[in-house]
């Protein structure tokens, strides 16, 4: 399958990441206009919510686009999701017979504000790279013990706190917490020192459940997937995660991209998990290829400097889809919504270059890595961390839209009011 | 401060769960009427929705009280908390000019259907009981490593499933899960064979916060507290903890008691956490008083049996309050929200017969204890587990609604459709 050719001339150019291929979901505004739903083509942002109350889209229940979310459309169940892929695909196909009833609702991309583009229910964090399990298990506690005895059996997570997810583009500010160094006689409250970030890819979970759910049906509840960066405090985490796991140490953000891309743009680009090291109990096999072939890049730019790509690696790497994630989250019974939000876990690949994680950039902090004009172990103040992906077709690209954050400073005085 | 005494009758027995002075929020229906505010008063539901309907009750940006939630309530922040609560107060009191008005309101409680009071936005779950943390670590690592090196620095906190809360009275599914026994070559799928309680308190926020809080700002904003069940698959927790803690274990259900009962109605009930065993850092110290002296209970009956009181414990044994937890939450900048629960962790005290869960009464399933007409290790089938609590006061009770929830077969197949 190659491009689909659009009467907006840029989205035929095969390294724009917004194509008649893509259309993903955002919300954006423009001056003092409330925040709406939208979807990219080329340079532009098409109103979706303006091209609704015109009446160009028909969707059921709706209106459904003039509010600052996608939920209400995930929440409208897959055949209106293929309505409106299928609709917005025939308004901007070349030759369009609407062309002229569409190109008033097309906003120039560099005119407008984007926003989070849904809310979201609950966030689940997982730890299903492969080298990235290696690589920390290895740090901690040596690569006999690296892996935890359960790690191969099922797709370790966790909770998070959908609270801190935040979109591309908001700064975030170094967290206080309690630390205690190795050698430290007694903790102490600081800004962290080893501020980190992780790449990682989020899928949302577009269709309600109650009671388990096969791999299966897990895949076909994603609405879609987007970027995602999981801030950690490496310092807080080292003193609070036993027994329990993380908990203020990645509570302070995750950022994410700006554009929904959905599960029907990235079907060309499935790609089964790597082969087993050892089987799988039923309920957690793949029945088809799960994962996509997405290129990813993490660059570091300091204040005033020139950014460092830091890391290249690619989402075919992770050990477990989304889908698997979304089994195994259903196994107890529990409740899934839509809006549910599932980070894959940090994506690092075999060599050094590809690793998804300052900390296993820095090996723990013991080895700096170089950029342009110095070198890092941890985030320092002012830092902009700058995460990118693209699947590559045939004369096109999907892409995601950048998912940026930059560091500022820790509050001076944290109880200060 | 005794009894404030009412013209409903029932409300004046000492051993009255509410009184005049407790006034606890709930959310009711009664046929096939919508569900809806009400407050406990007696033997009755006070239908406050209508209530404020009828113009006997004012709230700003009313009505506030015909949805099936109290979120709004609390959204609308303390200084209407104490309008509501002063102005019930004047309705209800012995005397009051305006009897005739409300009465036709009261809906005896014998004639409702009780839900959820409130929508719950993030739920969190702590381990703050000194004596169940010494008891489940003296299990799994002995005496000498009972507690984790930051139990006396921090509250260790997780966050659970919001999607999995649910009111008392709602059966509970026992859970399918992935468990591996010591002895097991490979881990295997099956119902969980080791299901349990958590006897817990839960707080409600009620304010909203950006950045970090003291713990005198964080008691300030929480709105009320319930009593709360943790149901607890403890053979799935053992395999999947390590490294990142609890996950499927404690996503079947958490159940609340369906009243809550509110700060304000608390307050001559406070006490200090015990003695610190080693000092706090300056951000998590008390203030004054955080704890309550709330008496708690659990009952276990079997299908057709006679219920047993298999634990006797206080809120006041735990060793962190909810505001030095909720103090602990906002370290790192985490934003909290109207409607978010915190779970107190699980209450023991020292005795065995003070011991919150299964897992400690039974020592891990090695001691099975005895009830009216048999033993139990672990909850079996059709077992109503019933949590119950109560503050005593000068010729009056605080009580919060028995917490009920009764464990059904898991599923014959998951899978089946």
């Amino acid at each position: 399958m190659g491009l689909h050719r659009s009467w907006v001339d840029r989205a035929n150019v095969p390294d724009c990441p917004f194509p008649l291929n893509n259309l993903p979901c955002g919300v954006f505004s423009t001056g003092a206009d409330a925040p709406r739903c939208g979807v990219a083509i080329g340079d532009f942002v098409l109103d979706v919510a303006a091209l609704e109350a015109a009446g160009l889209l028909t969707l059921p229940d709706g209106p459904l686009l003039d509010v600052p979310f996608w939920n209400d459309v995930m929440e409208a169940g897959p055949a209106v999701w293929t309505y409106l892929r299928d609709r917005l695909t025939a308004l901007l196909a070349e030759g369009s017979a609407e062309r002229k009833a569409v190109d008033p609702f097309l906003v120039p991309a560099a005119d407008v504000t984007l926003h989070m583009p849904f809310l979201v229910s609950e966030y689940t964090d997982f730890y299903a790279g492969r080298h990235h399990a290696f690589n920390v298990g290895t740090m901690f506690r040596g690569p006999e013990n690296a892996l935890p005895p359960n790690w191969l059996h099922i797709p370790i997570g966790y909770n998070g706190r959908a609270s801190s997810v935040i979109v591309s583009g908001t700064d975030v500010r170094r967290p206080w917490g309690q630390v205690k160094g190795p050698n430290d006689d007694a903790p102490r409250f600081a800004p962290s020192a080893r501020f980190d970030i992780e790449l990682e890819m989020g899928a949302i979970v577009g269709t309600p459940s109650e009671g388990p759910v096969t791999v299966a049906e897990a895949d076909a509840m994603i609405f879609g997937y987007v970027l995602l960066n999981d801030w950690s405090a490496r310092d807080i985490q080292a003193w609070e995660y036993q027994p329990l796991g993380p908990f203020q140490a990645k509570a302070t953000a995750t950022t994410i991209s700006p554009w929904i891309v959905t599960r029907a743009a990235l079907e060309p680009f499935r790609t089964p998990t790597p082969p087993r090291e050892v089987p799988l109990l039923p309920h957690l096999q793949e029945p088809g290829p799960m994962l996509y072939d997405i290129a990813l890049e993490v660059g570091l730019t300091p204040e005033g400097g020139r950014e460092t790509i830091i890391a290249r690696t690619n989402y075919a790497e992770m050990y477990y889809s989304a889908a698997q994630q979304l089994a195994h989250h259903t196994t107890s019974g529990c409740p899934m919504n839509v809006g549910d939000l599932l980070g894959s876990g940090t994506i690092s690949g075999p060599e050094k270059g590809s690793r998804g994680s300052l900390l296993e950039l820095s090996w723990g902090g013991k080895e700096p890595f170089p950029i342009n004009g110095g070198s890092r172990s941890f985030i320092q103040d002012h830092d902009t961390l700058t995460l990118r992906g693209q699947c590559k077709g045939d004369g096109y690209t999907i892409g995601f839209g950048d998912c940026v954050g930059k560091v500022i400073p820790a509050l001076a005085a944290p109880y200060a009011r």
